[in-house]
């Protein structure tokens, strides 16, 4: 408890002085006032989180939080969840989705058990286990409350240690068969939608299953009835290890003034999350992909997020992360290669 | 006319065979079936187009066409023309948009003079001049049927070149003040769209000059009369020397089985002029955003493209495309990287 909360008490806002000042030398740069539409808006955002009109990315990080949940045996996935250790250990063989386009943005991927359903027999899963797995939500929360603080504050250490070594620049990503439906019932809760608006069928769920899955996440709240205002409640009792993971990343991120790529609809639940328990958090959060899951653009409002990348994606492991780690860095390569009207002594 | 034709005859289908295998191994690759959405579709065309599953970008190169128009002098662009030849020069010493976002992509940039109004004087901008700028549109063709064809010959044989020197991936990108009027005219025409539902504000023209804007085209077109079904006779009245010479490098591209990457609106207008003259080029397009310019949409829809990027760019230059090249080589890493299920092992 007490990592949490003295991270979660140094985020702050951004360097406004910085943000003006970034935003005056984007209008000034050799091109039509606004011409570069959202690459401006990163690199305002990233000179108000690093302090620099310069900014410049040094090196990278995916950190993918795996584990595993209870209400898994209600038949919500299709995948078995025995997949979750299975592609924990495949993505440190660089052979998944997140591995491949992770090494095409030259970023580390760091593989983080926080609660997966058995031991993991790889030694680059890095063992954080919490629990095997959580709780079927249906049946009671999915965690403890001290549990939920626990997932945070795995994400926190992972992520401090991430910066301590260079990386600032962080994204994150999961593993955890059938993690669309806590993800889900957190959006439902925080958002007040109800599940059957809202629920989709993450990894190929038969669209004739969606009836029963919305069931599934309303029994889940009804039983549990999390407090949508206190974002550790709703985390224990309808989230799952790796979104608390996720969202730890993303608080320690923001303390560390780092910023911090969401990927998909999981990873939105967990800034979600994050942004219930401080909301300053996100500052600097930076979307990615707008999700093909059906809640994906309804979680990205949520938190007033514009992405950037429309690739009908749904993959998760912070795949959509890793592609915009590109687009983040060429955002700062015009801050740093283009030069203004003045410098040039061009006039209008 | 003769190098045009040639290029012309070479352009074919892609490869049935190499589209299928590739569509059953991205299938087959440890994800759920298609979560890896349009960077799935853009792996199966890499296939298609290059005949290998396994596709790889060797060498990237960006060609900017820069020429001058003559509908310059409706006041349609509060861009002066002189710009056109200081930015063809400033992209040459990398610190223009295209510039810093193709370094941080690790790709050429090829800087053509195909019709800038006066001689300039820079080594580096590859003298190509056809004309000082074309005629305005207005009070006549833009050009000639033969200049049109030159301007297309101009764009093969700068891709050619790129291509003999082992690009296998090229991005298309122009500077010529005031060519989202020439550009507008040839979506007007050949989609059939009144130049008052799509005109737009190109490089910050003031909201209330649009009408005037859209009455520069309207006289264009009512004087000239281009035969919508006969590409190069649009480019020749309604066009523009760099916008023939984009159409030209991608109809090179097809020609040589290499992809080539559509950046905005007046890329996608020189698209439309390529498919026209030869719809399978097609093919061998990748769309890369959807540009803030108000036909932007439409324009890609007229081509069925679907964009990769949601940024509300309205540069030009190739900026979009270098964006893009990321994402495309991403793709292939998806290829070449992941493993599927039977290779490991894995059964649902």
């Amino acid at each position: 408890m007490e990592l949490l909360k003295k991270t979660v008490k140094k985020i702050s806002n951004l360097n406004k002085t910085l943000l003006t000042k970034s935003r005056k030398r984007v209008d000034s740069l050799i091109k039509p006032v606004g011409s570069l539409g959202k690459l401006e808006e990163l690199a305002v955002q990233l000179s108000g989180i690093y302090g620099t009109i310069y900014p410049k990315i040094n090196k990278k990080s995916i950190i993918v939080m795996c584990a595993d949940h209870g209400v898994h045996e209600e038949n919500i996935a299709i995948s078995p969840k025995k997949f979750t250790a299975i592609q924990a250990c495949n993505i440190t063989k660089g052979i998944c989705g997140v591995s491949a386009l992770a090494k095409q943005a030259r970023s580390n991927v760091i593989v983080v058990d926080v609660g997966i359903e058995k031991d993991v027999d790889e030694p680059k899963v890095i063992n954080k286990k919490i629990k095997y797995g959580t709780n079927n939500m249906t049946k009671g929360p999915a965690m403890t409350r001290k549990e939920a603080i626990k997932s945070l504050e795995v994400g926190i250490e992972i992520a401090n240690q991430q910066i301590e070594n260079g990386s600032n620049l962080l994204g994150t990503g999961e593993m955890g068969m059938g993690n669309t439906t806590p993800s889900t019932a957190i959006i439902s809760v925080i958002g007040g939608y109800s599940p059957n608006e809202i629920v989709g069928v993450g990894a190929n769920l038969p669209i004739d299953k969606l009836n029963h899955k919305a069931n599934v996440i309303k029994k889940a709240i009804k039983i549990n009835k999390p407090d949508k205002n206190d974002g550790i409640d709703v985390l224990a009792k309808v989230g799952g290890l790796e979104i608390g993971g996720m969202a730890g990343i993303m608080l320690a991120g923001a303390a560390n003034k780092v910023p911090v790529v969401v990927d998909g609809v999981i990873s939105t639940a967990a800034a979600i999350i994050a942004c219930t328990i401080e909301p300053k958090t996100r500052n600097y959060l930076i979307p990615s992909h707008i999700s093909a899951e059906k809640c994906g653009k309804l979680a990205l409002e949520l938190l007033n997020f514009k992405p950037i990348l429309d690739m009908s994606m749904r993959l998760g492991e912070g795949s959509g992360a890793a592609l915009t780690f590109n687009i983040i860095e060429a955002a700062t390569y015009m801050n740093n290669e283009m030069k203004t009207f003045e410098e040039c002594n061009m006039k209008y």
